[in-house]
């Protein structure tokens, strides 16, 4: 077999074997394929497409390119889920809790936040104490413990990805559906849940723009799980507007918390409920999750899991978001919120030093914006519509971003749930 | 500008710009592209395709890349010829002889051989003392004497070409028309005549199998060199049979001393002549091609070259083909020579030494085959076919493919000429 024949049936619309797939990822591993032709092999992927069945041998392989967690012992009682990014969206510190409070097992291997899109691992690392690097045995001790943990990858989690993936970033090859669908399961595949639910975000603020594009994202992801033996669905959510009032690391953990300690009439709620939901699938389980959270049992796990990881006891008691200035904007005009801009929330939370233009950036975790008010308020001049948190005084200027990412105008906009389609 | 958005642009199908044309070539230059994103954007060329107009550009960025000849002294006579690659062709060896007996100016700068097909320096260097690697100051000094050279690239000529030439060889992007003709084409562009003629070879024994994709490829570089300001015309012509009896490296030069000691009676002469004809372009050209080989002048010519280049006083007089062996094939059964397979003979010349397989290869210039027969001749059984040439004895049962690649049956073949079309 040579790269050669598989880059040239590719550029010719042919399907490729799996011995033809797998052929291609092991020698992105051990290098006896060039960057150069797996730059061209991406390349003819992204325009002549995939069919499902290949996108499940080059998740399969790029899966079986390196480690793998071992969940056996957990039975059928392991779940995760996973996001494909998008603004204020801190759901996993809500689905995660309850999903444990519930008896489920979590083990999420999560990753650092790029552009516009924050990480999960630098929001819990915004809390004082807290880490997500775990030596492998810290890992597995704490999951046996507590049933749940939010960590970087312990070992060596598909390389074969992590090549292909830097080298897309550099091709122009990013957006492609089969590309993006074997990326992302993948990573589910090797990180060993048995339940696994998408959150596959749609809008302004996410990498989808649109509902189509999304839901044969998610088809994909959900079919290719399948095809592996997991059991997987998928939401496709709406992403016009940020998921939280809260954008910005320790800003998004703070805006978990509150709808931990109750304050679930929000879309972050919404969209967090709906995933566990999905994961339990069974009658019933609506009520299930809405006691978890009332009953203060999610909380109380979140707090275990950030302490396990290392913050201080009373780390719910004290403040969570420490910037060193704050700034509020207020309505220059009465009306309804019409739309909250997510790209530029996200743009403006990046430009304050929240996230990173490049992998090697340091971050600033307590920057970033709470909105007072969201899509629909009505709103007098003067009203509070957000408050600006940075450590730069010079970012000060920022403010009118803040401002203008919220459209004020007479109309009242017409009222739509955040969860656009479930996919099972 | 961004190379990431030149590759993007063109995974969409957009027509590039000449300034992101101009981009690439250079940062492929000063490797400020990598490798891997030329490799994609040949992908997307590869696919998408490109228009006459972005054609033209990679051309021209190509051929102002690297150093250029200097042909200006000599005004409008200046002519070139390019062969896209065939079996038995040894048609400079004539064209380039009787242009320079009819007072043209030819400044060759040609190549090795590399797979089935042969090169012009490998075969001129099979003659005894013959050299093509020519300083710059040789070679001009030999164009200013004698009025015309055969010799490998004296400068830097064209680097990005040679760059993602390479690249297109490992990456399944070699097919692709304006790929070929940018590459061929901006080679011309900086070799400096004011005349060329192109020779697309179409056929069994070519790299365009099909006369539409030669055509295609044919028109795109006459308009291409027009554009560029150079009286550019192209003869497609068959290459299902070999174009020479002789096939090897001095086996073919020995073929075109033949034609130009007056066996005019032939394919090769055939071709020849209409390449002639083409690039003279005046009514009454045929006659004077005709007397420049008659007359003995076009010979003169020749053998000047290879004396300029290294070769004895008697080169001629000498017998050129050398090799150590040679056998005899004989017809099984009496009937119509039906076909020669061209591809089948240049196999079995690489196998015997006489091509290379990878660019380092060293070759065995004196093997090869000489046909006693031609397509459409009448053979009767026992009669002679052919003769190998060979250096290794155990070579002697590639015999058997050289018989094999004459197909003798009943019925006589229908005549046709090897000249399919002439596009100026």
């Amino acid at each position: 077999m040579r790269i050669y024949d598989i880059i040239e049936d590719k550029r010719n619309k042919k399907a490729l074997s799996q011995e033809q797939i797998d052929f291609w990822i092991k020698g992105v591993v051990d290098k006896s394929v060039a960057d150069y032709q797996s730059a061209a092999l991406l390349m003819a992927i992204a325009i002549n497409g995939m069919t499902d069945e290949e996108t499940y041998y080059l998740t399969k392989a790029m899966a079986d390119s390196g480690d793998k967690a071992d969940l056996s012992a957990y039975g059928d009682r392991t779940v995760d889920k996973h996001s494909s990014g998008g603004v204020g969206d801190s759901t996993s510190f809500i689905v995660i809790p309850v999903m444990s409070a519930l008896g489920k097992v979590c083990a999420k291997m999560s990753g650092r936040g790029l552009g516009h899109t924050g990480g999960t691992l630098d929001k819990l690392e915004a809390i004082e104490g807290v880490s997500t690097s775990l030596s492998e045995e810290k890992f597995y001790a704490q999951l046996n413990r507590t049933g749940l943990v939010i960590a970087g990858q312990t070992k060596d989690i598909c390389p074969a990805d992590k090549i292909l993936y830097a080298l897309r970033d550099v091709t122009a090859t990013v957006e492609s559906i089969p590309l993006i669908a074997s990326s992302i399961m993948s990573k589910k595949l090797a990180a060993g849940a048995k339940n696994i639910v998408l959150d596959v975000k749609c809008g302004k603020g996410a990498f989808m723009h649109d509902e189509e594009s999304a839901e044969k994202l998610a088809k994909l992801m959900v079919e290719t799980g399948k095809r592996a033996g997991r059991n997987v669905s998928a939401l496709i959510t709406d992403m016009d507007e940020p998921l939280s009032d809260y954008i910005g690391n320790s800003l998004e953990v703070e805006g978990a918390v509150k709808v931990l300690e109750g304050k679930t009439d929000c879309p972050l709620y919404e969209v967090a409920k709906a995933l566990c939901v999905t994961l339990l699938g069974y009658e019933g389980a609506e009520k299930d999750v809405d006691e978890a959270v009332k009953s203060g049992a999610a909380l109380n796990k979140f707090r275990e899991l950030l302490i396990e990881q290392g913050a201080a006891e009373d780390v719910l008691e004290k403040p969570l978001v420490r910037a060193k200035c704050k700034i509020e904007v207020f309505a220059d005009s009465s009306g309804y919120v019409q739309s909250i801009d997510a790209m530029k929330a996200a743009r403006t939370v990046l430009a304050l030093g929240g996230g990173r233009n490049r992998k090697e950036d340091e971050i600033l975790p307590h920057v970033g914006i709470k909105y007072n008010v969201r899509r629909g308020d009505k709103v007098e001049e003067d009203d509070l519509l957000a408050t600006m948190y940075f450590d730069r005084y010079e970012d000060v200027a920022y403010a009118m971003d803040v401002k203008n990412s919220v459209k004020i105008s007479d109309s009242k906009p017409v009222e739509k749930s955040r969860i656009i389609k479930i996919i099972k």
